[in-house]
């Protein structure tokens, strides 16, 4: 082994840490952190992101890279060690590209921002974060600029969440998938509407945590090497391989929005999880991409989580943990209703099918944002404007508008949606795969069993952490490109058959 | 103002930064971590533990120091310009005389030490501690020979806790509160014992809580600006100015465990919540010493919080909220119970007067293993000796002797325990001023109300955090010396009272 591969570990194990470290900062921050914390919070977040941008732009880490990539050349394709100098590469030259007082800007800024917006979005005041907005926007564009050599000004806040991925790309694949979903949406939207009104009797709190913290542990979710907390905005978030949180709310009235909050952020956590432990506090102990990450989210909450075999088994212990509130509801109602279609206003409480449209025109007032083609002071009502045009509704004020997504008030604009789409593609992709392997995997998930499934992804996907791209995913697993094939076809299967079209 | 000082500031706020982000770690740590993050948790902390090193031993920093002395000297006396540099000349170069591999070497075996001492408690195992107090103890002594011009050699390691304090004047000290507490101890203990049975009934947890915490919000602790979680060993921290937090436990058959623990708590956190917020992030944001912090907690656990005044007004909402525990007990009897006085084996569980006993017998073994006068290899059987001596009673075992604190075996021997008698010393002396300037603090604290007794500690000890010494905050209140009067008298007074002496 060349010397400097071992020191450009040991040099990338601070790196890492000091991110991970970060990420306590910010999961004390959004769970248990009193209101008199947060100065000082934002402050020290970003006192730790300056040490570890420092300690990446060294030079020496620049020169060991060098030194490393004829070796790194040498490795076999693929390998843990060729991964390693190509990611050490890529996380180098993003950071080396960005000065050091842009980066302590936007940590102090993201950090005040996400404080504002806590305040604002319960008292629907666009007007209190939109200087706050501006001084987002101003950081996104600068930190993209810092990226001359780019096609879109998006692209590299893009390719810092989903390596790769450009956007034009990005909107030539929505714009397939759009063509697809419109008519479908318009065809569920013909048929009556499903009654889910008994999901919105008074569930218990106590009982909806149990219960969802049940079923991840079914799941594979380790508790051992996790915990799940309450906050504003569920998330997923890791300290080390050996410590991966999630985060949930509930709502006493409504069934889903804690369940599926949970299944959502179960998966991405298996998948952090599941890494390879040699990769800890390293540039390959990680996720490969945001959508890869939403792949495993989305397939836990909805393509499990919202399957007719999943709730022949869970239903009756649903029904007998909440007798008052479902005894009186037969499995297929409940399951239509888990699933009801409809135009709406809320990204995080939308259907499948309808998902999509949502993120669509985040991504698409992203790129406006960027291009300078929308103003931040005109968002709110260009907000309006979309979903009066794509969705057919109006929100009644900018809470249940533009001020709904934590996104943009805690981290830049751009690159942040397109990973939730790419997610659902992926999932219909990884999931076709793993059923095409194992055809019994639906009849497991019916008898409450999720080994062949949760052992496909840890043995194709989990484990591998960062090593292989997610195209490289895509071709292992498939043996040729992201097509958004599969996961049309899920989505025509399942709802042409609750909606009978 | 001078330019390095501005400069000095900044790094300090750097460095300071990082202790505090620490603290964070150790809080999760000791409050949610799951088992799985433990590994990473000691890695990341030494992480930041060294870059605080390397920062505050950097050259740049004594440069500046140097540079800002004669600048220092001309600033008026007491000053926080002058203050900020003392206390940043003391901090540096008790960080840079201690060579960087004793640090190292400390760390690694503090925490093994601890390590080992988790399993040798329970099993009464001091076989199985020797070693490594054997290694403590030479780590002790060569830190303390890292300052040659030291009197005594545990003044190295107080100084790190009380600053100024030295080893021969806390002997004289605390011999003298000696042959004060012997005769009282005496003469309470030929006295009837006090039944303090009703306090180990069962007082539900969540009620316990909520009346502990109802209580400090009264006392002034801002939940704005903390909060209070679960851990097994109850302590407050601090990871800004604005967010100062206290753990406790509660142990539903022990009514005052958890009650006194939260008071207790309460009251460090209090005096760090009352600092001058222009020291945040300084060195003078912080308690002065171990002493004065311990005075007040002892203050708002026991010269408050076990007071008859302070029971006149809770113990009626005591009995609403635990009819069925408290109902049959009248109020002078459950005053006598929770100050019992009694010889016992356990320092955490001893009453306020013979509690400083059990602190001498620890100051008095730890300077005799430092001076060379006792052998590790003897030291569980001079603990048994010193027990017999001193408070009559020999525990069956070393786990209720030697093994029963923490302390020798997270950290040094030596500088360790003075700071809880110092402080019940400095309790007494703070209270008899603060109840000279307004004799009606009784007659308020009687009613409910503490704003009298806590404006006086914010105005004359919590506001200036480490800008005066301990001794200068004795001289600023009393116009004197340390002296063990106010609190001699305070105890001889209130126990007088309760055992009709």
């Amino acid at each position: 082994m060349q010397p400097q591969y071992e020191q450009l570990k040991q040099r990338f194990q601070h790196i890492i840490d000091l991110d991970l470290i970060n990420s306590l900062l910010n999961w004390d921050q959004s769970t248990y952190m009193p209101p008199g914390g947060s100065e000082a919070r934002g402050r020290q977040s970003a006192l730790v992101g300056v040490l570890r941008h420092q300690k990446l732009t060294d030079e020496t880490t620049g020169d060991l890279i060098d030194q490393l990539l004829p070796w790194a050349a040498e490795q076999p394709a693929g390998s843990p060690e060729a991964a390693f100098v190509r990611e050490a590469k890529r996380t180098f030259d993003q950071a080396v590209r960005i000065p050091p007082d842009l980066i302590e800007r936007a940590y102090a800024h993201f950090s005040h921002a996400y404080q504002v917006w806590t305040t604002a979005r319960p008292e629907n005041d666009f007007k209190a974060v939109q200087p706050e907005l501006e001084e987002t926007l101003a950081i996104s564009r600068a930190m993209a600029e810092c990226f001359p050599e780019r096609e879109h000004i998006a692209d590299p806040l893009i390719d810092l969440q989903d390596p790769g991925m450009k956007a034009r790309e990005i909107q030539r694949i929505f714009a397939e998938l759009r063509a697809e979903l419109v008519p479908l949406v318009e065809a569920i939207c013909d048929q009556p509407a499903v009654d889910d009104s008994f999901l919105h009797r008074s569930y218990p709190i106590d009982r909806q945590r149990a219960f969802g913290e049940q079923i991840i542990t079914a799941y594979g979710y380790d508790f051992n090497r996790g915990r799940q907390d309450l906050t504003h905005h569920p998330f997923m978030t890791k300290f080390s391989l050996g410590d991966v949180r999630i985060t949930t709310r509930f709502d006493e009235h409504n069934f889903g929005d804690g369940l599926f909050s949970t299944l959502h952020e179960s998966g991405h956590a298996m998948y952090e999880q599941g890494i390879n432990p040699a990769f800890e506090a390293s540039p390959l102990g990680i996720g490969t991409s945001s959508g890869v990450h939403e792949s495993q989210s989305r397939l836990w909450e909805n393509v499990v989580g919202r399957s007719l075999p999943f709730w022949k088994h869970y239903y009756p212990q649903a029904q007998a943990l909440f007798p008052d509130q479902l005894g009186d509801v037969a499995l297929l109602d409940f399951y239509k209703a888990i699933n009801k279609v409809a135009r709406s206003l809320i990204r995080v409480d939308a259907d499948e099918v309808t998902y999509n449209l949502h993120v669509m025109i985040r991504f698409d007032l992203e790129l406006d944002l960027l291009e300078g083609k929308l103003a931040v002071k005109d968002l709110a009502e260009a907000w309006h404007a979309r979903y009066q045009q794509d969705l057919g509704l109006r929100a009644p004020d900018d809470r249940n508008g533009v001020l709904q997504d934590v996104h943009w008030y805690a981290g830049p604009i751009g690159g942040v949606f397109q990973g939730y789409t790419l997610g659902n593609i992926l999932c219909g992709l990884f999931y076709s795969q793993a059923v095409a392997a194992h055809p019994k995997i639906p009849t497991e998930i019916s008898q409450g069993r999720f080994e062949m499934l949760r052992d496909w992804m840890q043995k194709n996907i989990y484990q591998y952490g960062a090593q292989y791209t997610t195209a490289e995913l895509v071709q292992r697993t498939t043996g040729g490109e992201l097509t958004i094939q599969p996961y049309v076809t899920y989505l025509k299967q399942k709802y042409g058959q609750i909606y009978q079209l």
